[in-house]
Protein backbone atom coordinates (compact mmCIF):
# COMPACT_ATOMS: atom_id res chain seq x y z
CA UNK A 1 0.00 0.00 0.00
CA UNK A 2 1.31 3.62 -1.17
CA UNK A 3 1.02 5.96 1.05
CA UNK A 4 0.60 10.09 0.60
CA UNK A 5 2.56 11.03 3.71
CA UNK A 6 4.72 9.85 5.80
CA UNK A 7 3.17 10.35 9.00
CA UNK A 8 -0.14 8.47 7.95
CA UNK A 9 2.42 5.65 7.18
CA UNK A 10 3.96 5.67 10.49
CA UNK A 11 0.62 5.81 12.58
CA UNK A 12 -0.68 2.70 9.83
CA UNK A 13 2.34 0.95 10.70
CA UNK A 14 2.10 1.38 14.83
CA UNK A 15 -1.70 0.52 14.73
CA UNK A 16 -1.34 -2.81 12.52
CA UNK A 17 0.64 -3.80 15.41
CA UNK A 18 -1.90 -5.01 17.34
CA UNK A 19 -3.46 -8.21 17.24
CA UNK A 20 -6.23 -8.73 14.80
CA UNK A 21 -5.40 -5.57 13.46
CA UNK A 22 -3.86 -5.40 9.82
CA UNK A 23 -3.19 -2.69 7.41
CA UNK A 24 -6.16 -2.08 6.12
CA UNK A 25 -8.34 -2.05 9.70
CA UNK A 26 -5.29 0.22 10.98
CA UNK A 27 -5.79 2.82 7.57
CA UNK A 28 -9.14 3.02 8.59
CA UNK A 29 -8.55 4.01 12.10
CA UNK A 30 -6.22 6.30 11.11
CA UNK A 31 -8.05 8.30 8.60
CA UNK A 32 -10.62 7.80 11.48
CA UNK A 33 -8.47 10.05 13.74
CA UNK A 34 -7.55 12.53 11.22
CA UNK A 35 -11.35 13.44 10.53
CA UNK A 36 -11.35 14.05 14.99
CA UNK A 37 -10.04 17.12 16.54
CA UNK A 38 -7.01 17.57 18.24
CA UNK A 39 -8.16 17.18 21.33
CA UNK A 40 -9.73 14.06 21.09
CA UNK A 41 -6.39 12.33 19.72
CA UNK A 42 -4.72 13.67 22.67
CA UNK A 43 -7.28 12.24 25.01
CA UNK A 44 -6.55 8.87 22.98
CA UNK A 45 -2.36 8.99 23.30
CA UNK A 46 -2.69 10.09 26.55
CA UNK A 47 -4.68 7.63 27.69
CA UNK A 48 -2.49 5.02 26.25
CA UNK A 49 1.05 6.49 27.45
CA UNK A 50 -0.87 6.35 30.83
CA UNK A 51 -1.01 2.81 30.63
CA UNK A 52 2.49 2.13 30.70
CA UNK A 53 3.26 5.00 34.01
CA UNK A 54 0.05 4.55 36.06
CA UNK A 55 -0.21 0.75 35.83
CA UNK A 56 0.37 -0.91 38.82
CA UNK A 57 0.68 -4.28 40.03
CA UNK A 58 -1.19 -5.53 43.44
CA UNK A 59 1.60 -6.48 45.72
CA UNK A 60 -0.93 -9.41 47.08
CA UNK A 61 -2.78 -11.10 44.13
CA UNK A 62 -0.59 -9.46 41.25
CA UNK A 63 -4.12 -7.79 39.67
CA UNK A 64 -3.94 -4.57 38.18
CA UNK A 65 -4.58 -1.82 40.04
CA UNK A 66 -4.18 2.21 40.38
CA UNK A 67 -2.24 2.11 43.50
CA UNK A 68 0.01 -1.09 45.73
CA UNK A 69 -3.45 -2.94 46.79
CA UNK A 70 -6.24 -4.11 44.60
CA UNK A 71 -9.48 -2.83 45.38
CA UNK A 72 -10.74 -6.80 45.53
CA UNK A 73 -8.10 -6.94 48.25
CA UNK A 74 -8.88 -4.00 49.66
CA UNK A 75 -12.44 -4.82 50.01
CA UNK A 76 -13.89 -5.72 53.47
CA UNK A 77 -16.75 -7.27 51.69
CA UNK A 78 -14.31 -10.83 50.17
CA UNK A 79 -14.36 -13.50 51.74
CA UNK A 80 -11.13 -13.88 52.25
CA UNK A 81 -10.62 -17.86 53.05
CA UNK A 82 -11.25 -18.36 49.16
CA UNK A 83 -8.53 -17.76 46.75
CA UNK A 84 -8.98 -18.22 43.21
CA UNK A 85 -5.76 -19.08 40.97
CA UNK A 86 -5.69 -17.88 37.40
CA UNK A 87 -3.38 -17.14 34.82
CA UNK A 88 -3.77 -13.45 34.46
CA UNK A 89 -5.18 -10.24 35.63
CA UNK A 90 -7.59 -10.54 32.71
CA UNK A 91 -9.14 -14.27 33.64
CA UNK A 92 -9.79 -11.85 37.31
CA UNK A 93 -12.17 -9.69 34.61
CA UNK A 94 -13.58 -12.67 33.39
CA UNK A 95 -14.55 -14.18 36.26
CA UNK A 96 -15.48 -10.69 38.62
CA UNK A 97 -18.19 -10.04 35.40
CA UNK A 98 -20.44 -13.36 36.34
CA UNK A 99 -20.66 -11.84 39.47
CA UNK A 100 -20.51 -15.60 41.05
CA UNK A 101 -17.27 -15.22 42.83
CA UNK A 102 -16.52 -13.66 46.13
CA UNK A 103 -13.23 -14.75 47.12
CA UNK A 104 -9.76 -13.20 46.54
CA UNK A 105 -7.37 -13.98 43.87
CA UNK A 106 -4.03 -14.69 42.92
CA UNK A 107 -2.10 -14.15 39.53
CA UNK A 108 0.39 -16.57 38.61
CA UNK A 109 1.81 -14.61 36.16
CA UNK A 110 1.45 -17.79 33.23
CA UNK A 111 1.63 -21.63 33.37
CA UNK A 112 3.72 -23.99 34.00
CA UNK A 113 5.33 -24.22 29.91
CA UNK A 114 8.51 -26.24 29.15
CA UNK A 115 8.42 -25.29 25.40
CA UNK A 116 8.79 -21.90 26.70
CA UNK A 117 10.81 -22.56 28.78
CA UNK A 118 8.35 -21.66 31.69
CA UNK A 119 9.09 -23.26 34.90
CA UNK A 120 7.41 -23.51 38.37
CA UNK A 121 9.82 -20.63 39.38
CA UNK A 122 8.96 -18.15 37.00
CA UNK A 123 5.55 -17.89 38.32
CA UNK A 124 4.21 -16.21 41.39
CA UNK A 125 3.65 -19.86 42.87
CA UNK A 126 6.04 -18.90 45.60
CA UNK A 127 3.80 -15.50 46.70
CA UNK A 128 0.69 -18.23 46.39
CA UNK A 129 1.92 -20.57 49.32
CA UNK A 130 2.79 -17.67 51.73
CA UNK A 131 -0.60 -16.35 51.34
CA UNK A 132 -1.69 -19.53 52.35
CA UNK A 133 0.40 -20.18 54.88
CA UNK A 134 -0.23 -16.68 56.41
CA UNK A 135 -3.47 -16.02 55.97
CA UNK A 136 -6.67 -18.62 57.03
CA UNK A 137 -7.17 -19.70 53.69
CA UNK A 138 -9.67 -22.49 52.96
CA UNK A 139 -9.84 -23.37 50.18
CA UNK A 140 -8.14 -22.48 46.34
CA UNK A 141 -10.02 -22.80 43.52
CA UNK A 142 -8.32 -23.61 39.93
CA UNK A 143 -9.18 -21.39 37.35
CA UNK A 144 -6.15 -22.77 34.59
CA UNK A 145 -7.21 -23.50 30.75
CA UNK A 146 -7.99 -27.17 30.25
CA UNK A 147 -4.91 -27.39 28.42
CA UNK A 148 -1.44 -28.94 28.93
CA UNK A 149 -0.25 -26.20 30.07
CA UNK A 150 -2.87 -25.70 32.78
CA UNK A 151 -3.27 -29.24 33.57
CA UNK A 152 0.14 -29.69 34.40
CA UNK A 153 0.43 -26.54 36.73
CA UNK A 154 -2.69 -27.67 38.12
CA UNK A 155 -1.19 -30.87 39.04
CA UNK A 156 1.95 -29.20 40.24
CA UNK A 157 -0.25 -26.46 42.86
CA UNK A 158 -1.73 -29.57 43.70
CA UNK A 159 1.33 -31.70 44.81
CA UNK A 160 3.04 -28.89 45.90
CA UNK A 161 -0.22 -28.42 49.03
CA UNK A 162 -0.49 -31.60 49.43
CA UNK A 163 0.20 -31.47 53.00
CA UNK A 164 -1.24 -28.54 53.45
CA UNK A 165 -4.77 -28.22 55.09
CA UNK A 166 -6.10 -26.28 51.97
CA UNK A 167 -9.30 -27.88 49.79
CA UNK A 168 -8.11 -27.47 46.65
CA UNK A 169 -11.02 -27.26 43.58
CA UNK A 170 -10.99 -26.42 39.92
CA UNK A 171 -13.75 -24.81 37.95
CA UNK A 172 -16.10 -27.49 36.24
CA UNK A 173 -15.72 -28.22 32.36
CA UNK A 174 -18.38 -29.36 30.17
CA UNK A 175 -20.82 -28.62 27.60
CA UNK A 176 -21.30 -24.26 27.10
CA UNK A 177 -24.38 -23.33 28.36
CA UNK A 178 -26.78 -22.56 25.30
CA UNK A 179 -24.34 -24.78 23.49
CA UNK A 180 -25.27 -27.91 21.28
CA UNK A 181 -24.08 -31.42 22.17
CA UNK A 182 -23.82 -32.13 18.33
CA UNK A 183 -21.51 -29.68 17.96
CA UNK A 184 -18.88 -29.88 21.45
CA UNK A 185 -15.77 -31.91 20.81
CA UNK A 186 -15.36 -35.61 22.57
CA UNK A 187 -13.27 -34.60 25.02
CA UNK A 188 -15.66 -32.03 26.45
CA UNK A 189 -18.40 -33.96 25.85
CA UNK A 190 -17.10 -37.10 27.61
CA UNK A 191 -15.41 -34.91 30.34
CA UNK A 192 -19.19 -33.17 31.07
CA UNK A 193 -20.45 -37.24 31.07
CA UNK A 194 -18.04 -38.08 33.53
CA UNK A 195 -18.17 -35.42 35.82
CA UNK A 196 -22.43 -35.15 35.80
CA UNK A 197 -23.28 -33.41 38.40
CA UNK A 198 -26.70 -33.62 40.21
CA UNK A 199 -30.17 -32.00 38.60
CA UNK A 200 -31.38 -29.86 39.97
CA UNK A 201 -34.53 -27.73 38.71
CA UNK B 1 -17.89 -4.54 32.07
CA UNK B 2 -16.00 -3.63 35.44
CA UNK B 3 -12.67 -2.85 35.12
CA UNK B 4 -9.57 -3.23 37.62
CA UNK B 5 -8.32 -0.41 37.54
CA UNK B 6 -9.26 3.39 36.35
CA UNK B 7 -6.55 3.66 33.80
CA UNK B 8 -7.63 0.59 32.28
CA UNK B 9 -11.04 1.59 32.01
CA UNK B 10 -10.08 4.81 30.10
CA UNK B 11 -7.92 3.49 27.66
CA UNK B 12 -10.92 1.21 27.07
CA UNK B 13 -13.14 3.74 26.42
CA UNK B 14 -11.28 6.02 24.49
CA UNK B 15 -10.28 3.14 22.13
CA UNK B 16 -13.63 1.74 21.48
CA UNK B 17 -14.44 5.42 20.08
CA UNK B 18 -12.92 3.93 16.78
CA UNK B 19 -15.00 2.65 14.61
CA UNK B 20 -16.14 -0.98 14.31
CA UNK B 21 -14.18 -1.28 17.93
CA UNK B 22 -16.05 -2.47 20.40
CA UNK B 23 -15.27 -2.97 24.18
CA UNK B 24 -14.21 -6.45 24.06
CA UNK B 25 -11.69 -5.44 21.25
CA UNK B 26 -10.81 -2.47 23.20
CA UNK B 27 -9.86 -4.31 26.15
CA UNK B 28 -7.84 -6.80 23.78
CA UNK B 29 -5.78 -3.62 22.73
CA UNK B 30 -5.72 -2.18 26.28
CA UNK B 31 -4.05 -5.52 27.27
CA UNK B 32 -1.58 -6.24 24.69
CA UNK B 33 -0.59 -2.55 24.98
CA UNK B 34 0.04 -2.80 28.85
CA UNK B 35 2.40 -6.02 27.70
CA UNK B 36 4.45 -4.27 25.41
CA UNK B 37 7.52 -1.75 27.01
CA UNK B 38 7.03 1.79 27.31
CA UNK B 39 8.68 3.03 23.89
CA UNK B 40 6.54 1.22 21.77
CA UNK B 41 3.93 2.81 23.40
CA UNK B 42 5.20 5.83 23.63
CA UNK B 43 5.99 5.24 19.82
CA UNK B 44 2.13 4.70 19.05
CA UNK B 45 0.57 7.67 21.06
CA UNK B 46 3.69 9.90 18.88
CA UNK B 47 2.48 8.67 15.49
CA UNK B 48 -0.92 9.72 16.51
CA UNK B 49 -0.62 12.75 17.66
CA UNK B 50 1.00 13.65 14.99
CA UNK B 51 -1.76 12.58 12.44
CA UNK B 52 -3.03 16.11 13.96
CA UNK B 53 0.20 18.15 14.01
CA UNK B 54 2.06 16.98 10.44
CA UNK B 55 -0.91 16.15 8.21
CA UNK B 56 -1.20 18.72 6.19
CA UNK B 57 -3.66 19.17 2.40
CA UNK B 58 -2.37 19.89 -1.12
CA UNK B 59 -3.09 23.26 -1.70
CA UNK B 60 -3.33 21.93 -5.59
CA UNK B 61 -5.60 19.18 -5.26
CA UNK B 62 -6.80 18.39 -1.13
CA UNK B 63 -4.60 15.19 -0.97
CA UNK B 64 -2.81 14.58 2.21
CA UNK B 65 0.79 15.76 2.04
CA UNK B 66 3.33 16.31 4.55
CA UNK B 67 3.76 19.53 2.91
CA UNK B 68 2.39 22.53 0.95
CA UNK B 69 1.91 20.25 -2.07
CA UNK B 70 1.71 16.53 -2.53
CA UNK B 71 3.83 14.24 -4.47
CA UNK B 72 1.27 13.45 -6.87
CA UNK B 73 0.49 17.18 -8.21
CA UNK B 74 4.76 17.70 -7.96
CA UNK B 75 5.09 14.75 -9.62
CA UNK B 76 6.99 15.57 -13.36
CA UNK B 77 6.02 12.31 -14.61
CA UNK B 78 2.33 12.82 -14.10
CA UNK B 79 -0.13 13.80 -17.05
CA UNK B 80 -1.40 16.74 -16.19
CA UNK B 81 -3.94 17.48 -18.37
CA UNK B 82 -6.12 14.48 -16.84
CA UNK B 83 -7.56 15.12 -13.65
CA UNK B 84 -9.55 12.51 -12.04
CA UNK B 85 -12.47 13.43 -9.62
CA UNK B 86 -12.91 12.00 -6.26
CA UNK B 87 -14.98 12.62 -2.46
CA UNK B 88 -12.37 12.03 -0.44
CA UNK B 89 -8.22 10.96 -0.03
CA UNK B 90 -9.12 7.72 0.40
CA UNK B 91 -10.37 6.82 -2.56
CA UNK B 92 -6.83 8.41 -4.30
CA UNK B 93 -5.12 5.75 -2.18
CA UNK B 94 -7.26 3.53 -3.71
CA UNK B 95 -7.03 4.39 -7.33
CA UNK B 96 -3.04 4.54 -6.69
CA UNK B 97 -3.02 1.14 -5.59
CA UNK B 98 -4.61 0.09 -8.74
CA UNK B 99 -1.61 1.67 -10.80
CA UNK B 100 -3.80 2.55 -13.29
CA UNK B 101 -4.09 6.32 -13.85
CA UNK B 102 -1.29 8.35 -14.57
CA UNK B 103 -2.95 11.99 -13.94
CA UNK B 104 -3.44 14.35 -11.05
CA UNK B 105 -6.74 14.68 -8.64
CA UNK B 106 -8.87 16.84 -7.50
CA UNK B 107 -10.79 16.16 -4.09
CA UNK B 108 -14.41 17.29 -3.34
CA UNK B 109 -14.25 16.59 0.41
CA UNK B 110 -17.95 15.20 0.23
CA UNK B 111 -20.34 14.99 -2.17
CA UNK B 112 -23.74 16.80 -2.89
CA UNK B 113 -26.53 15.76 -0.05
CA UNK B 114 -29.52 17.53 0.76
CA UNK B 115 -30.39 15.33 3.32
CA UNK B 116 -27.39 16.42 5.27
CA UNK B 117 -27.28 20.29 4.48
CA UNK B 118 -24.18 19.95 1.87
CA UNK B 119 -24.61 21.97 -1.35
CA UNK B 120 -21.86 22.70 -3.95
CA UNK B 121 -20.92 25.27 -2.44
CA UNK B 122 -19.61 23.22 1.04
CA UNK B 123 -17.26 21.42 -1.76
CA UNK B 124 -14.28 22.36 -3.57
CA UNK B 125 -15.70 22.77 -6.85
CA UNK B 126 -14.83 26.60 -7.14
CA UNK B 127 -11.05 25.17 -7.10
CA UNK B 128 -11.78 22.38 -9.31
CA UNK B 129 -13.30 25.31 -12.23
CA UNK B 130 -10.23 27.72 -11.38
CA UNK B 131 -7.92 24.18 -12.39
CA UNK B 132 -10.21 23.85 -15.36
CA UNK B 133 -9.86 27.47 -16.29
CA UNK B 134 -6.28 28.29 -15.43
CA UNK B 135 -4.04 24.76 -16.83
CA UNK B 136 -4.68 22.83 -19.56
CA UNK B 137 -7.51 20.19 -18.91
CA UNK B 138 -8.30 17.52 -21.08
CA UNK B 139 -10.03 15.43 -19.41
CA UNK B 140 -12.27 15.12 -16.44
CA UNK B 141 -12.53 11.46 -14.65
CA UNK B 142 -15.49 11.33 -11.85
CA UNK B 143 -14.79 8.63 -9.80
CA UNK B 144 -17.89 9.01 -7.54
CA UNK B 145 -19.52 6.25 -5.53
CA UNK B 146 -22.60 4.71 -7.78
CA UNK B 147 -24.92 6.17 -5.02
CA UNK B 148 -27.97 9.22 -4.79
CA UNK B 149 -25.27 11.40 -3.90
CA UNK B 150 -22.32 10.73 -6.11
CA UNK B 151 -24.42 10.79 -9.21
CA UNK B 152 -26.18 14.06 -7.98
CA UNK B 153 -22.77 15.42 -7.71
CA UNK B 154 -21.07 14.07 -10.93
CA UNK B 155 -24.72 15.35 -12.91
CA UNK B 156 -24.00 18.95 -11.26
CA UNK B 157 -20.19 19.43 -12.28
CA UNK B 158 -21.61 18.13 -15.93
CA UNK B 159 -24.33 20.62 -16.07
CA UNK B 160 -21.64 23.48 -14.61
CA UNK B 161 -19.04 22.56 -17.35
CA UNK B 162 -21.24 22.47 -19.70
CA UNK B 163 -19.98 25.18 -21.24
CA UNK B 164 -16.07 24.18 -21.36
CA UNK B 165 -14.33 22.23 -23.43
CA UNK B 166 -13.25 19.64 -21.43
CA UNK B 167 -13.70 16.37 -21.78
CA UNK B 168 -15.82 14.51 -18.78
CA UNK B 169 -16.13 10.93 -18.02
CA UNK B 170 -16.90 8.74 -15.45
CA UNK B 171 -15.10 5.37 -13.92
CA UNK B 172 -17.29 2.17 -15.68
CA UNK B 173 -19.46 0.31 -13.50
CA UNK B 174 -20.68 -2.99 -13.78
CA UNK B 175 -20.08 -6.69 -12.72
CA UNK B 176 -16.64 -7.11 -10.18
CA UNK B 177 -13.95 -9.25 -11.72
CA UNK B 178 -14.40 -12.56 -10.54
CA UNK B 179 -17.58 -11.67 -9.72
CA UNK B 180 -20.43 -14.41 -10.50
CA UNK B 181 -23.49 -13.19 -12.50
CA UNK B 182 -26.07 -14.78 -10.65
CA UNK B 183 -25.33 -12.60 -7.39
CA UNK B 184 -25.24 -9.76 -9.25
CA UNK B 185 -27.58 -7.43 -8.33
CA UNK B 186 -30.12 -6.36 -11.36
CA UNK B 187 -28.98 -2.41 -11.53
CA UNK B 188 -25.41 -3.03 -11.71
CA UNK B 189 -26.52 -6.22 -14.38
CA UNK B 190 -28.62 -3.80 -16.39
CA UNK B 191 -26.10 -1.59 -16.09
CA UNK B 192 -23.13 -3.52 -17.23
CA UNK B 193 -25.26 -4.95 -20.33
CA UNK B 194 -26.40 -1.23 -21.72
CA UNK B 195 -23.09 0.12 -21.31
CA UNK B 196 -21.36 -2.83 -22.73
CA UNK B 197 -17.76 -2.71 -24.44
CA UNK B 198 -15.94 -4.41 -26.99
CA UNK B 199 -14.74 -7.38 -26.38
CA UNK B 200 -10.65 -7.68 -26.50
CA UNK B 201 -8.90 -10.76 -26.27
Amino acid sequence: MNFPSETIANAVEQLSKFPGIGKKTALRLTLFLLKQNEDDVNRLSDSLNRLKTHVTYCTTCGNVSDSGTCSICLSPRRDKSLICVVRDFQDIMAIENTGQFNGLYHVLGGVISPLEGIGPDDLRIAELIQRIENDEVRELVLALSANMEGDTTAFYLARKLESSAVKISAISRGIAVGGELEYADEITLGRSIVNRIPYRV
